[in-house]
C-alpha cells in the first residue's frame, strides 16, 4: 500500500491551480511510492479559497499560512505565492518539520534564498523548488543525451524566454510588475528557468555581463491597488504608476567548464506566447527545444554519415523516453500542466525513498545568486564572478 | 449548485483510461452545469477492473455490462470498448434509459450503427460518438473561421492518418488486427476520424473509390489469444496467425457541396506516430492541422495584401480560442488527453441543459456510411454512392 | 579541350528563359566534357525573340523551328515550347539527326509521345526529357538512400503538386486553360512531374484510379486570342471562354512491387506556390521533400536507436550531396534554376561521352501512358490497366 | 541602349567566382541600364587565375592587383580578396578614378575603414560594400515591411550567425584562422554581417559590451603555410600553429534609439552550416529571417485578429516582392549567389544613373566602428561606446 502524504499548498491563483491538478492526478498516472493526500488549500480571501478548495478538490482551506504549517496533519507544505513570501514561509514550515516544495524563484533575494536553504537543511526535510522546465520529457530527454556523451563536450549553450503579454501600454500594474513583490520582472520570472536549465544541461556559471530595460516606465493602476506602491495622479483619467521591474533582461556568461552562453528574457517580445528556447552545441552534435513545441526536441549528431546528417526533430512521446511510459500511445502528446505532475511524482517518491531530490534548495540557491549577479552587473555596468557574491 | 450526473464505464484500457481522466478532471477547469460521478467501471477481467477502479478513482467496478446498465444509480453509460461490443451494449443502455457516450467508430457495420441511432432515438437519451478531434482547439477554430467565411467556398479537402505501430512483422495479432474484433484495421480506426472531421469542416460525402491492402498478411499471434482468430501452426517455432484487416486505406471522394477530397489511413508510416493531418483549400483562404503539432493551427488568407501572404502558424492557446479560456496562460500548451475532457465537458452541458451535442449517433451513422462505401468500393473495384447503402 | 555542342531552342518563353540560363552557366561550374554553344534561339514573334536572343545570350535567332533544325550547325535542338508542337519539332529534329531535349510532358497524348519515342530511336539520337526535379539534389539523394537501402521495401507514396495562380475567377483564359494547346491542365502539367517522381524512386505503375474536376469553368478571355480556342460573347463586358482542361486531377495507384500510391495536382490550393511535396515509407525508414523547400530533404531511419527517432532535416547543401560540390560552401543554397543547369550537364556529359541519359524519352512515354491511364479511368469512373494502354 | 561598364576583378576563389557569376548573369534578368563588360580578373598565381578567367568568362587577366586598377579600360575595381589587401587597393583604385565594389568587412581596422572612405569620398567615385544580405528578397522586404510601419517601434534585436566548419580540430590553419590576414574570425566574418542588417533593420547602435573565446588553440599547418605565421613543432608528427583569431564572439548592445540587441557568431555551432538567424521585436509585430531558408520570411502582426494572430511564413517569391519579378514565377525559388547579381544590379544602375547606392563605405566604417568596439570590449571587459571610436 502506498503511503499517504498529508499535502497543505498555501496559493490558489494559476500556480495554486497547477499544483493541485498535479497532486489531482499524479496518483492515476505514476506508482510513485506515496500518494498525496490533498488536506488543504490556503489564502487570504476566505471566499475565494474556499472555492478554490472546492473547484480543485481539496479537503478543506486555512486562511492563514501560519496556521496551515502548523497543522499536525499536513506533511507537506506547497508554496505557490509571489516571491516576496517565500522565505517566511519556508522557514516557519521547516521549523515546523514540513517537507517544502517551493515556487520559483526560491526568494526574491539571494540572502532569502541561503537563509530557506539553511532552514531544511537545519530542519532536515525534503525540499525542491518547482523549475518545472527540467520535467519536460524532452528537456529530460536531453539530459539524457548529454550524459549518454551524444554532444560532447559544450561549447555553447543559447537561451531565450519569450512572452508579449504586457505590451499594451494600457496593461495595468499588476503585482508582476511591482518591485517589491515580484522581486524583479522577466528576470527572476524567466530567466531563473533558462538558468535553471543551464544549470541543468551545462553547469555551473562563473562570470556574467548583463543589461535590462523597461521599455514602459509608467502604467495604468489596477483597480484597488495599493498606493504604496508608488502610484501617482496622472494627467488623465486614469491613476498611473511606476513600473518598477525590468521588462527585459539579457546577460552573457562563461561556464566553469569553459563553455560560453546567452540568455535573454523579455515580455516585449511580440507573438512569442511562451517561448522557452534553447541551443546547445557540443563537440559531437547539438540539441535545440522551444517550450511552445514541447513534445519536440532538436538533435543533430556528426557521427551520423556526412550526406545524411541534419537536424532530427524527436517527437518526445515514446515509452523509450522519461515519463512518457506512464502516459499515452506514441504522439499522443502531453501539455505543459504534465510537468508539474512529473514534479510531484518525483518528489513523492524522493520522501518516501529517502533519496533526493532535484532541483532543491541549493539548487534554487545557485540560480538566485546568477540572478543577483546580472542585476549587480547591470546597474554596475561590469562584468560579476559569482562566486564573489 | 450543479447537478450530479452518475456514470458508469465499461472498458478500462487506453480509451476508458482517457475518459477516466476527462471525468476527474473537467469539474476542476469546466463549469459545465453539471458534475460528473465516478460511479462504476466494468471489466470482465476482475482483477484488473478492481485494479484500475481504484488507480482512475472510480467508486466502484462491475464484471459486467448487463448489470452496469441496469443499475438505476446510472445516468451516463460510457462504452469505451472494441467495436464488435458497441451495439448490444448501447441498445441495452438505451433500453434503460440512460445517456450513452460511446468510442469510435459507433460499430462495426452500419446496419449496427443504425440500430444503435434508433435505439436512441426512441429512448430519447443524449447520445454521443467520441470522435474527439473535433475537439481540439485548432480544429474548432477551424470550424470557426470556416463558418466566419474566412476560406471561402471550399475546393479541397485533403487528409491522411499516419501511424506506425505495426512495422515490425514480429508485432503481434493483437485485437485490432482481428476483423471480427475490429471491423477494420486503420480504415475503422483512423479514417472514420478524418471522415467525421471532413462532414464537420467540409460537410457530407456523395460518392468514394477507394483501395486498400495488407502488406504483411500473417502475424506471430499474441500469448493466450483464441484460436478461433485464424491461427494456424507455421514452420517456426511460434504459432502465425493471418491478418484480417488491412493495414492502409485510401479513398477518393466527391462531397456534395462541390468539394472533392482525399483521405488515406495506414500503419506502415515509418515515423509518422499518430499523424492526423489535414488541409482544406478554399476560395478565399486555406488551413491545415497536424494532431503531432496540435496546438498549431495553419492559416492562410487572401485577403492579405500580396506581399504579406502566406501561412500563419497560430498556436491555438490563447483566451480567444475555442476551450483554452478554462486551461493556463497562452503558450502554455495542452495535450492529446484534453479533448475528452472537452467532450465530457459538452456532453455535460448538453444533459443538464437538454441542448443537443455533436457529434452524435447520427454523425456516427454518417460515418459508418462513408466506412463501408469505401470498403465496398475497395471490394468491388469501383465508384461507390454513399445515399445507396 | 572541351567539345563544343551547338544548340538550337526553340521557346524562348518562361522555359526558354530557364533553359537559356543553364546554357549559359554550366560550364561556370560544371566540367562536362563538352560547353554548349548558343547558337540561335526560334520563335514566331520577331521583335520578341530578337529581344530574348540578345538578352539572354543567343549568338542569333530564327523565327521558324523547321528552318533550326535542318541547320548544319546545329548538335543538340531543345523543344521548350507547348506540348501540342512538341511530336511535330521532335520528329522533324530526329530526322535531321539532332540530339533532343525536350520539355515535359513529352507530347499531349500517349500517340504522340510514342511517335517521337519511335523517331529518336531510329535516329539514334540522344534524347532526353525535362523532368527536372530530378535533379533537384534533395530527390537525387533521396534515390541514392533508396538504391543504399537506407528506407528498405516501400510501401508507401504520397504525392501532391499544388499551386494556386488561376484561383481569381478572372483570371484570363491563357494557353495552359486550352485542352488543344497545353492537353490538359495541372494533370499534364504538375501530376506529368510526380508521375516521374514515382517512377524514379518508387517504380513502375500498374494500376490507377482517378478523378478530375474544373471549378471555375468560364474565364475572361485574354487580349488577342484566337476566337477559335472556344470563345463566346458573355453577357457582361468581356468576352468569356470556355475552360477545357482540369483545374485538379487525384488519382490512386498500385504499384508494380506492391507499393501503393496517391496523386494530386490543383491549381486551386490558396497559399500554397509551388508546393511539390512527397513521402515515402518504407519497412527501414521514410523520406519526405517539398519543392518550396528544395534545399531540404526530411530522412527517417528505424535504425536510430529508439529514444533518439525523428526525421531529420537535412539541409542538401553538402559537398557529400549530389550535383553540390560544383556550387558554393554548406549552406548557401541554391535555387530551381539549378535543376536546369544539373540537366544540361548530365545531357552534355552524356552526348560527349555516349552514355544514356535519363529521363529520355521511353521515360516520357511511361510518364505519359499513366496520364492517358488516369484521364481514362476519370472518364469512365473505373479502374485502368496500364500496361492495357 | 546600356551604358557598357568594363570590370576589373580581384580575387578568384569563393568571393571571386560569386562575384564573376554576377557579372555573368546580371543582364540576362535586369534592366539596370548598364551592362558589365568582364575585362579582367586578378590574382597573384598566373596558371590558376588564366584557368578561373576562362571558366568565370573574362576577357583576360591580370597577376598585379596594381597594374589592374591603372588600366584606363577599367570602370570599376571589384575587391574580393581577404581583408589585409582591401585598403591598398582601394585607395590606389579610388586614387585612379574607379568605382569601387568591395568584399566586406570593408578593413581589418576602422582605421584603414576610414582611410579606404576618405579616399573614395576625395575621388568622388562610387563605392559600394559587399553586404549581400541585405538584398535577399526576404531581407529587404523586412525592411520594406519595416518602413511601412508593420511592426512599430522596435524594441528588439536578435541575431546570430552561427557555422560549423572548423569544428574538428584536425581543420587546418587556412588564412581566414590567421588575424594578420583575416583581422578577426567569425567576429569580422559573421558578426559583420549581422551588425550591417542591424544597421539596415534597427538603426546605430551606441554601447557595446562582448566576450570571445577560441575554443580550439592550436591546429595544424596547412601545406605551404608561411611558417611566420606563428607555426611551431608540434610533438606529433605535423607542424602545428596557433590560431590566433576567436572561434566565437557574443555581444550586446543599446541602439541610439532605445532598441536593444544581441549579436552572436561562431563556427562551433554544428549543425548550423550557414545559419544567419535574425529576429526582430515592435510595438506592432515581429520579423524572423533564416539565411538557410532565405526564401522565406516570418510576420507576425499584432493587427490580426486576436484569434488569427500568428507568424506567418511569407515565401518571399512574389511578383510583389522585391527583385523577384526578375526571376520566376511563384514559389520557384531563389539561391543565395543571387543576392550578389542584385547587388551588381544596383550598383550598375547607381553609377549609370548617378544615385547612391547602399551599404557604401560609409556603412562599411560603421560596422567597422562596432566590430573594433566588441573587441576592444572584450578585451578590456567593460561597455564601449561607439562614438568615443
Amino acid at each position: 500500500m502506498p503511503k499517504e502524504i498529508n499535502v497543505g499548498l498555501v496559493g490558489y491563483s494559476f500556480m495554486g491551480k497547477a499544483h493541485s491538478h498535479a497532486y489531482r492526478d499524479v496518483e492515476m498516472f505514476f506508482d510513485s511510492g506515496a500518494v498525496p493526500v490533498m488536506k488543504a488549500i490556503c489564502g487570504r480571501n476566505e471566499v475565494a479559497v474556499a472555492a478554490a478548495a472546492k473547484k480543485f478538490g481539496w479537503e478543506g482551506y486555512e486562511t492563514s499560512w501560519k496556521k496551515l504549517v502548523e497543522r499536525d496533519d499536513i506533511d507537506l507544505v506547497d508554496i505557490s505565492t509571489p516571491g516576496d513570501s517565500h522565505r517566511d514561509i519556508a522557514v516557519a514550515a521547516a521549523a515546523a518539520g514540513k517537507h517544502i516544495f517551493c515556487e520559483k524563484p526560491l526568494a526574491n533575494t539571494l540572502a532569502e534564498a541561503r537563509e530557506m536553504l539553511d532552514a531544511v537543511q537545519k530542519a532536515k526535510v525534503k525540499h525542491m523548488v518547482a523549475f518545472n522546465y527540467r520535467r519536460v520529457p524532452a528537456v529530460a530527454l536531453a539530459r539524457q543525451l548529454i550524459e549518454e556523451g551524444r554532444i560532447g563536450k559544450i561549447y555553447h549553450w543559447r537561451a531565450v524566454y519569450l512572452q508579449d503579454w504586457i505590451m499594451d501600454p494600457n496593461f495595468p500594474l499588476v503585482w508582476r510588475l511591482v518591485k517589491k513583490q515580484a522581486g524583479s520582472g522577466p528576470h527572476g520570472d524567466l530567466n531563473a528557468h533558462i538558468i535553471d536549465l543551464a544549470h541543468y544541461l551545462v553547469g555551473d556559471i562563473s562570470d556574467v555581463v548583463g543589461m535590462d530595460t523597461t521599455f514602459i516606465k509608467e502604467r495604468p493602476m489596477p483597480e484597488g491597488i495599493d498606493a504604496s506602491l508608488g502610484a501617482r495622479v496622472g494627467g488623465g483619467r486614469r491613476r498611473m504608476g511606476r513600473v518598477t521591474v525590468d521588462d527585459a533582461t539579457l546577460f552573457l556568461a562563461r561556464f566553469k567548464n569553459g563553455a560560453i552562453g546567452s540568455f535573454e528574457a523579455t515580455r516585449f517580445a511580440g507573438g512569442r506566447r511562451n517561448h522557452n528556447r534553447f541551443e546547445i552545441n557540443g563537440s559531437k552534435g547539438s540539441l535545440a527545444f522551444n517550450l511552445e513545441k514541447m513534445n519536440e526536441l532538436q538533435f543533430y549528431s556528426r557521427d551520423d554519415e556526412p550526406h545524411m546528417q541534419g537536424f532530427r526533430e524527436i517527437v518526445v512521446n515514446e515509452k523509450a523516453h522519461p515519463y512518457i511510459a506512464a502516459w499515452w500511445p506514441p504522439g499522443h502528446i502531453i501539455g505543459w500542466e504534465h510537468t508539474f505532475v512529473h514534479e510531484v511524482h518525483d518528489l513523492l517518491s524522493s520522501i518516501v525513498r529517502g533519496k533526493p531530490v532535484h532541483p532543491d534548495f541549493e539548487d534554487g540557491v545557485r540560480v538566485q545568486a546568477v540572478l543577483e549577479g546580472v542585476s549587480l552587473s547591470a546597474r554596475e555596468k561590469r562584468w560579476v564572478k559569482i562566486s564573489e557574491l
